[in-house]
């Protein structure tokens, strides 16, 4: 819980990633747009990291796709394809070979439907890869004893998806992400499956760092409106988060307006 | 069903009440506040449009309370304290005479409890004032009929309530307030019970005309910055409405990177 | 609020309409089954009042129909296909004449799409035929002015719908079901839009007193064992009202054996 | 997917679990009524399966346990208490000693709030008790990968939970527990959360095999009246399923009776 009235008053309400500093909480999927719509789409979300197939590198070229990338933005590859934890960590490799940094999102995937991550091996995969010096974004089916050894294993977030990835359907796993937020003390960051900003601003009131998105801006009408939209909704969720939300009623009403006696001085 | 490319484009994307033009789609309520707060809350909420009990208006003086709120701003005095037309009538009567100028908000309540609108007096009401040139602003209960015996009295908007008022529950009635923006050709705005911004930016996503709150900034731990965070929200839903939602899957996933054939060229 | 330790000792738990008293708090609609359907419906469901529609009793002859219905059975004739209280009231009277007895379901609808009820008119036809001596039960729109209103005019019960007719959506007006529940002191029967016996059970733990379901039961696969699923499922929501649900935790957990120091004893 | 219509025609639908075949689809749990309770609790659920945490067990003295439960009920002790594999297994060697059979359910935690499963630890410590020819029913959170590893290590069935136990909060992972009873050949058995005959009626309808439920009936106002209330609503959505529910509407309804042309023939 990093509630702080500084984070409001001093407008730098910052959050960390491997020492790494953020101002943007708007993590940007690359992996559903074409190339000439990244640029438009990581200006209007204000993004700062972008994440990157690497195979998408490979075919490219990194040199073209950083053509495409406004300069300032980290790169965050991931390790989409693997299915151990094995083929994680040399995907990896391979990725900072060819210039991506240290960041990595650690995806294990070996559920082929719902697309599930494997907890098990993005824990094994996660430690591996922390011990080698990688700031370590691991996804992960949200879970909290799942969540801890994350954490013990170095990683540098939580990244619990809200729904199966590419679905939309917003967050799903509601309960059980308020339960990672409350009790884990690294970065939240859900992704997968939001699908609408008003679910990404839900998930900012709840407390999360940030948001990671694709499906939902890649499937829109217009591509470059809806990643500012979804700029906005997070912001927006961020800022009512450090506000402090209203108590809810749960029975009868409460007038906003003077209403008792406003008729009896003018009555007569 | 307004949606329109010239919107998105053109960034002139305005919506009108009686005749008059409106750019925000945020009309916030003064009720609850204290007279200091209301100036940051508007200039924050960026709204033009902002509440007055007539009650108020008589306590403070019109021109003691001018004093608070931001020039070009239109005040909406609302008939709080009515429990039967003729009593709503009596109160646009007395606000036009102070000097409120021809809006009204028409609120008729007789349920002490809920406060809930008493939707029959309402259309009586609604009838009267549209008849007298006020430009009004009916609250009431969604219901598709009594919206559209509400368009035939002349209203100008329609103000379906979310939630008993007060609650902060967020749209409960959300199966109805869809079809009264479905079927009503007049802007629909939403009034009452909406308690966070997220709530607020899914009603615009949903086709919402605007948005009405107070109690939600009202009870927030910080005045102003809740009252920022609904602003955004707002223009987020929006232009997430605009933009086209992406399509939301039943069933299965959809993968956001290229993940079939990844560790083929790789893999020896 | 009714809850009575003797109406669980007594297995006595009845409720009344007009002065006659019933024991099932299932109400069957008859409209969507074909005749030969009806009973086998009417016996699963062990209902005690059925709906018709005068036209179907009209166009096969009461005689005919009531071949299909167990003895004992209420009949209740619905005004379907009014559009104001006048024709409901003169539906009403051609059901009395072809011998339907003093019970009526007061259904006027003039929305053509959504099949909502339009509450003012059924106020009016409700007056009419409670004065002329009939137990009228009306359908309508869930609104708490409304139902007061339906008190005062005479009903018997009243109906709330739950979803648009025919959806199987669900109690889409939880909320202000409710609300009626707790404040309205005459029997409420939710109708319309119930689509699972689990929706049934959730309208009979919230207090309702009983339910009324025809598509549900007609649109599954298996009439009968649906007529029998939801006959269960009502009666089970009835049991767990009247015993008391037990309380909801917001947040942790509560250990259902006993966990603490289980293995001290025989950890050695 | 087991709809069959055999089951609902025979009557005869029963489930298996290490080769033992049940009729009753309501496992009872016992930790949280007091002994004389047991008994009455038992009859009003039907149950065939009671757990029973090995503590009380030795506490009480199986002899005087085995008083309150009625004859031909199973007993399944669970490994309560655990918070490794190994601790679990020694728990289970326990009660096959003191003579509760072979059945045991698994239960390891190391979370002491949420009291959330360690699925990698409870994999573990099914693997372990199946190769010893226990009937393993193993508790977890849902994952499908988690249960699949299950599946693999030799489990007679999957328990996984829908809300942090004894919260009473329902199926809040709903999404998941669907996708586990789509993809997985075993019973699944929805333990921990259920709080309102409502929601097992519903997890019966999306098609799980059984229900486990214990705080929601010791925290009624009335035991044996909740215990019948829960067996009546878990019958209902297992009948519910079997006869195939019928399809929701998304937009508009459709009429009950036949509406169009009712007042022609008469209008006159």
């Amino acid at each position: 819980m990093n509630r702080d009235i500084d984070q409001i008053t001093n407008k730098k309400d910052t959050f960390t990633l491997g020492g790494h500093e953020f101002n943007s909480r708007f993590i940007l999927g690359s992996g559903k747009y074409s190339l000439d719509l990244i640029k438009a789409a990581v200006e209007e979300a204000g993004a700062q990291i972008i994440t990157l197939a690497l195979r998408r590198a490979n075919q490219g070229g990194m040199a073209n796709i950083l053509d495409y990338i406004p300069k300032g933005v980290t790169l965050l590859p991931n390790t989409s394809g693997a299915r151990t934890a094995k083929e994680a960590v040399r995907i990896a490799h391979l990725a900072r070979e060819v210039g991506c940094g240290d960041f990595v999102k650690v995806e294990v995937i070996r559920d082929t439907k719902y697309l599930l991550p494997d907890n098990q091996e993005t824990i094994k995969a996660t430690e591996i890869l922390a011990k080698e010096g990688f700031v370590v974004m691991p996804y992960m089916y949200p879970d909290l004893n799942v969540a801890r050894d994350l954490v013990n294993a170095g990683a540098a977030c939580i990244m619990p998806l809200g729904s199966p990835i590419g679905t939309n359907k917003g967050i799903c796993t509601k309960e059980f992400i308020q339960i990672l937020i409350d009790e884990i003390d690294l970065p939240i960051i859900i992704d997968a499956g939001i699908g609408r900003p008003s679910q990404a601003c839900e998930a900012m009131e709840m407390g999360a760092t940030a948001i990671m998105a694709n499906t939902a801006i890649a499937t829109a009408g217009d591509i470059p409106t809806m990643a500012s939209a979804f700029k906005m909704a997070i912001e927006s969720g961020r800022k009512a988060y450090l506000a402090g939300l209203g108590r809810v009623m749960d029975k009868g009403a409460s007038a906003s307006s003077p209403l008792t006696g406003f008729l009896q001085p003018t009555d007569n």
